[in-house]
């Protein structure tokens, strides 16, 4: 951790709060709560999901419109017309949106749409990328690689803040491990851990990090006890028939049940839920 | 998990509570709260902890008296003399006493003193154990594998169980990972999991699985938030000079500020601190 | 490795040869090369192996009497029989006998038929019974860990050393890892890494290292090339209907032409198999 | 692997053979030799590492010119300076030149100078990077991710071949493991099971694969014997003064050793070194 300048808690002891246009802000007394399906797969379907994770509490809406695929024959995301009909949902239910951008090419038209830009874990060591987004000055969402080091990770951070980016939010979400039995193995030790290591704020994707929808309530409520700054979950209308991740996404109800029971955790540790949550 | 019988959860719908004398339970509504030293190293040492862990809430006394050790040159416990003073202290404190059995030579002197008896993360695999503490009949804690999947841990439950014994508690400690930034990497999603899956109450060791005292606190939260139906916590009245395990071990006072905290959390997942946790 | 003294190169320098009563040795400039069944079934089936596997220039026989399995219900071995069976069939054929064992009660009795005792994956941190190999004096055969560090297998080792027993002979046979295309993930380089840190023999197990029969051939070239003191290798009268170990066992035919092949491998890095293989 | 089309062993039975201009082959009777230094530093330094390891008996000169590195404030290659000296290097000597490429906007300009596009670990699954080195018809040294399946590496193989491209040569260079004793885990059974699943040939990083110096000669014969199509191999003239992966580049005098000792195995296993090889 040698060369870690920008991103080391020293640098700035008081903390990094990220905040978005629409008042969200990640690091602050108030949790992000960023959520929706994992790609974009029509109007109908990201509008509804907008209204209804806006009304149970959410501020932030996640959607791909670019998606890393492991096979080139899998759905590649809607491309433009998905980072429209994100931007456009977001708006008409006060959520700031938030979105993967794959190619160093792309930063400057996603940046048009989206409220954040989000490195995805394939992409963590994409320095091309992570230049890009340092030099666009949209806060970031870097998610962490498969099997990256807290080392790694933060020295990642550290080339988006080097172009003269503060604004950047870290993402546990699982790494690889020898067991099958979930996706991958949530690691929220990091949570803490990086409290003390870095002032960027740090949220958890118990969607990806589990890979089961049914583990993803239990393990949002133990990031937000372990500290987190917020949770990314994938919110799908119907599951079953979701073009991707539909195993790890939960419906309409189970996020707003899940909502309140993060409200109840958060004020064990000392924090409370989005004031647009809390209006709701 | 094809073979999987009396550990599984249809098995016994209900789920199991894992009772000692004490009144101490796992898997019933209150949690359990283990605390102690790594090892019984003294009188002075096992005494006061045990004073100030029950005075803080705790319900169950660890303190190692057999010790599975790296080197065969370090420190291998105080064997038939820890057992005593881990009784005895046990006793003066209304706590039941868990301590690790490593040879299966041992269970029957080691059962005469412990009221559970611990299988450590080496030995999950120990068979000749496994069976030997399923004939004792005495409660046993068995801790997960370095690298065990959950599918083998529940198989080497079903060893014990296989003996007649159906007093078994899980617990996760944390697993082998790529980063060295944490001792093991503490996989907190095997709790809801294991609800899934078996009947067995399972609970959490963020001591060892973090390795670092000041992660502990946060961890133990996390792990009751998931749904964890206890903790088992490394706590010693001077960690700098501790044997073994100091820098994962906290002091009195940090144990206590985690008590109260983890009667927050508990509260928010429907459950709550041991009886006389509570008293106090 | 602050602690290593026995085990340690600078303890021996010129390198530990283990040498079994029928010629067999690990660590000169002659492999040894040991071969059987995952378990003894049968008179036939052990008896058929020891013949193939002499005939082809083996010079060590395996074979299980007592198994480590997952699963409780799963078949134990043949125990005392076993042994029993083993012996016999080693001795028609001038073979050396190797087999595990899993408790310390049992040594006697199996060092008793055996001419090397097995510690396998599951104990090698099993230290009451690496104390109680260590007080036999018979040749130890320690298979790594699934998730051992090349630190904790040499402090095994000194375990048995520490207890005046010098004649152990290490085994890789693969570690976890996260892709499931492999049984496990061989560990070829610790091969020459374990040859500056340490004058004990190492050998190389292909049939547990990938568990797919048809990698064991390329696999065990491969560890000869790294420098390996031998290769133990599962071999079956009819893999398809093995007990246990089935899919990594490989035929008759298939371990001859290995041993044929492994010759040329050998003379390239300045070794050669056994007398009685050279002799056939 | 469901998905799997063009670069599965079905789609071309009799195996892909990658040939670079100087006549250098992957997957051919000849085995391909790589090596040269991590970073392309100076005149001097490619100038005598392409002449010694041309010497030697390589064909295919490595060396950096846009490097990946953890810091962004650690060197970051000398750019198109580089892809000029290495060039020019390459020509001199008769060897092909393979170099990395990091940024799809570099695609063009790195293969205007190199012969084979190198994407590197991190890159394994940088889509918008696989695409751009598919369409621009240049032989590409696929090397494995950290932490990747051989499903997700041969599908990244994929993204390249889908885009017209069947140039591709797939590059083992070890994975993320537990145990720091060596800095990756050299996975060499990958290589008899990519020749079943796939076409494309299949070559060995040791340098990488484990870090250590010591370690690059005989994990480089084990990826020999194990049926490899060639080895990649960081050569310096006085690695400890080396930019970058002093610790496990070899001398010119050690890769001459080295090349020999290939030349013994390749011929156990039916292969040989190239011609120029040959010719020494």
């Amino acid at each position: 951790m040698r060369e870690l300048k920008l991103a080391r808690r020293e640098a700035r002891p008081e903390g990094t709060v990220v905040r978005l246009r629409n008042g969200a802000a990640f690091g602050g007394a108030a949790l992000a709560i960023c959520a929706g399906p994992c790609a974009v797969e029509s109007h109908e379907q990201i509008e509804a999901t907008a209204s209804a994770v806006a009304r149970a509490g959410a501020n932030v809406l996640r959607g791909g419109a670019f998606k890393p695929r492991t096979s080139p024959y899998a759905f590649q995301g809607l491309r433009r017309e998905g980072l429209e009909l994100l931007r456009a949902a977001a708006d008409r239910h006060g959520l700031a949106a938030v979105t993967e951008v794959l190619d160093p090419r792309d930063v400057e038209p996603v940046a048009s749409y989206a409220d954040m830009l989000q490195i995805g874990s394939r992409n963590m060591q994409n320095f091309a990328l992570l230049k890009e987004v340092g030099l666009s000055g949209k806060p970031v969402l870097l998610k962490r690689g498969f099997a990256a080091t807290v080392d790694e990770w933060l020295m990642a951070a550290e080339y988006v803040l080097a172009e003269g980016n503060p604004n950047v939010v870290l993402c546990e979400r699982g790494v690889r491990s020898f067991d099958a039995a979930t996706r991958n193995l949530l690691d929220l030790a990091v949570v803490p851990l990086l409290a003390e290591l870095t002032h960027l704020p740090v949220i958890v994707d118990p969607s990806h990090g589990t890979g089961l929808a049914r583990l993803v309530e239990p393990m949002a409520l133990a990031g937000v006890a372990a500290g987190a700054d917020g949770v990314l979950v994938e919110v799908h209308p119907d599951p079953a028939s979701a073009v991707s991740d539909g195993p790890q996404s939960i419906t309409f109800d189970r996020f707003g049940a899940l909502v309140a029971r993060i409200a109840e955790i958060a004020v064990a540790v000392g924090r409370r839920l989005p004031a647009a949550g809390l209006a709701v």
